[in-house]
C-alpha cells in the first residue's frame, strides 16, 4: 500500500448537500472499503456531527463511526483503515488531537501506507506540517501549530479571491498568504471551495472544478486547473520560520 | 493618572488616509503629549512602517519614535508616555513582543496610568487578555496567546456583518466568534470598521460612526452605537477555557 489522501477544500458548496459535490471522488478514494473512523472534534455536537456524515455516506454501504464513541481512540485509530477528519475550528480539532495523543500516530500509519485519510477544510488543514494557513479563529490555544505532516506543503481551503468591489479594509485572503510566506519558505496551495487534492503514492492531482493558486515565496500566484498534476509539491524544499 | 486607552478597529477606512477618521480622537488621546513611541513589530518593513504614522501624525506637532530604532526597546518602553501599536498580522507582532520581553511590563505601565496606549487593529487585540479573537492567519507560532490584557474583555476588530447574498460556506465572522464562545465565556466586542474604543479610568465609550455588537455567551449579540457607554464591561466575569 501506498499514501491514500483526498483532501477536500470544504465539505459542502451552495446549493448541495454535505459531501454531495465529491461523492464520486469519495467513492474512488474508499476503494471498496465499507468502515469509515470519523474526527468529529473540531466541533463540539461530536455524535450529530457522526450521525450527519453517516447520511451522507449512506448510500454508499459505508459504515461510519464517530471516534468518540469509544473509551480509547488511539486504540481505534491504530486498527482503523481509513480516518475522515471533519471541519469546523482548527486550532479545537488540534488541540483535542495533541489531548489524544494521536498526532504522530496517525502521521505515522498514513506515511506507512496503512491508514487512507480523508480531510475537510480543518481537517485538510491538518493533512500539512502546520496549521498556520488556516482561516479559523484561534479560539482555544493547542501547544503547538504542528500538525499531521501527511503533505510537505501548506494548503489554505476555502480560497477566495479578493472582490474587487469591496470597501473592506481587512486583508484579503491573498495578503494574508502573503504574511505566511514572509515568514515562511513553504509552498501554500490555496483551494478554492468545490476543489480537492488526491494523493495517492507520489502522484499529486487537483480535483473539482474551482481549481486552485498555488503561491510561492519571490513569485505571483500560479493558477492551476482540474486534473492539474501537482506532484512536484511533494518534493520543493521547504523552510518553516522555525523548525517543526 | 489613570488608564488611557484608544483602542482602534482599524487604521484606515475607505477613502480616507491613515488614521484621518480618528484624528480628533487622537487628538483628544494626546492630550498635549508630543512624543509617540510606535511599534511596528506586526509589519515586516519597520521603518517604512514607522514614517507612514509620522506622515499622519505631522499636522499635530507629534514626534514619531519607531520602537526598533534604539537598541533596547524595553528601556524605552520604561520611560515611554504613549505607546502606540500598530496593525499587520496579531501572531507577528504577539511572537516579537514576547521575545522582547515587553508583555507584562506594558500591562504594568498602563494599568498604573504611566503608559497611554492606542491600538489599531492587531493593536487592539492585544490590549485585550488574549489574541484569541484575532482575524489573522497564525503564520507564526508565538509562546502562548496571551496579551497585554488592558481590558478583560475580548474584541474583534474589523468587525464584518454577514453577507446575506454570499454562496461562500466558510464561516461568518459571527459564527467564528460563537466558537469562541463555546468554548470561553468571555464577552467579545465586535467593532466594525470606523469605530474605536475609549478608556478613561473606569469609563470606557463606544466612539466612531459605525458601531458594534457584543456577543455573549447564550444571549443574542447586542448592537451599540456612537458614544455608548460600556463601562460594565470592565466589570464583567470573564471564564477561559483554561486559566492564562
Amino acid at each position: 500500500m501506498s499514501h491514500n489522501l483526498l483532501l477536500l477544500s470544504n465539505s459542502k458548496i451552495h446549493g448541495k448537500g454535505y459531501l454531495e459535490h465529491a461523492m464520486d471522488a469519495i467513492v474512488e478514494f474508499l476503494d471498496g472499503c465499507h468502515v469509515l473512523h470519523f474526527v468529529p472534534y473540531a466541533q463540539t455536537e461530536y455524535e450529530a456531527y457522526t450521525q450527519r456524515v453517516r447520511t451522507a455516506l449512506q448510500p454508499l454501504g459505508v459504515e461510519v463511526i464517530g471516534l468518540n464513541a469509544g473509551s480509547n481512540p488511539r486504540e481505534v485509530v491504530k486498527e482503523a483503515e481509513v480516518l475522515f477528519v471533519g471541519g469546523g475550528n482548527t486550532f479545537r480539532l488540534l488541540r483535542s488531537v495533541q489531548q489524544l495523543g494521536l498526532v504522530e500516530l496517525v502521521r505515522q500509519r498514513v506515511l506507512a501506507g496503512e491508514l487512507s485519510y480523508m480531510g475537510s477544510s480543518a481537517g485538510t488543514n491538518h493533512a500539512c506540517p502546520t496549521i498556520r494557513t488556516t482561516n479559523d479563529m484561534p479560539i482555544v490555544q493547542p501547544v503547538s501549530f504542528e500538525a499531521f505532516g501527511l503533505v510537505p506543503f501548506q494548503i489554505n481551503p476555502h480560497y477566495q479571491d479578493a472582490d474587487p468591489r469591496s470597501t473592506h479594509m481587512g486583508e484579503t485572503r491573498e495578503e494574508r498568504i502573503c504574511q505566511f510566506l514572509e515568514e515562511n519558505d513553504v509552498p501554500v496551495l490555496a483551494m478554492r471551495e468545490g476543489a480537492w487534492l488526491r494523493r495517492q503514492g507520489s502522484k499529486l492531482i487537483l480535483q473539482g472544478q474551482t481549481g486552485a493558486l498555488l503561491f510561492q515565496r519571490g513569485t505571483e500566484p500560479t493558477p492551476y486547473e482540474e486534473e492539474a498534476d501537482l506532484s512536484f509539491l511533494l518534493n520543493l524544499p521547504t523552510q518553516f520560520d522555525t523548525s517543526l
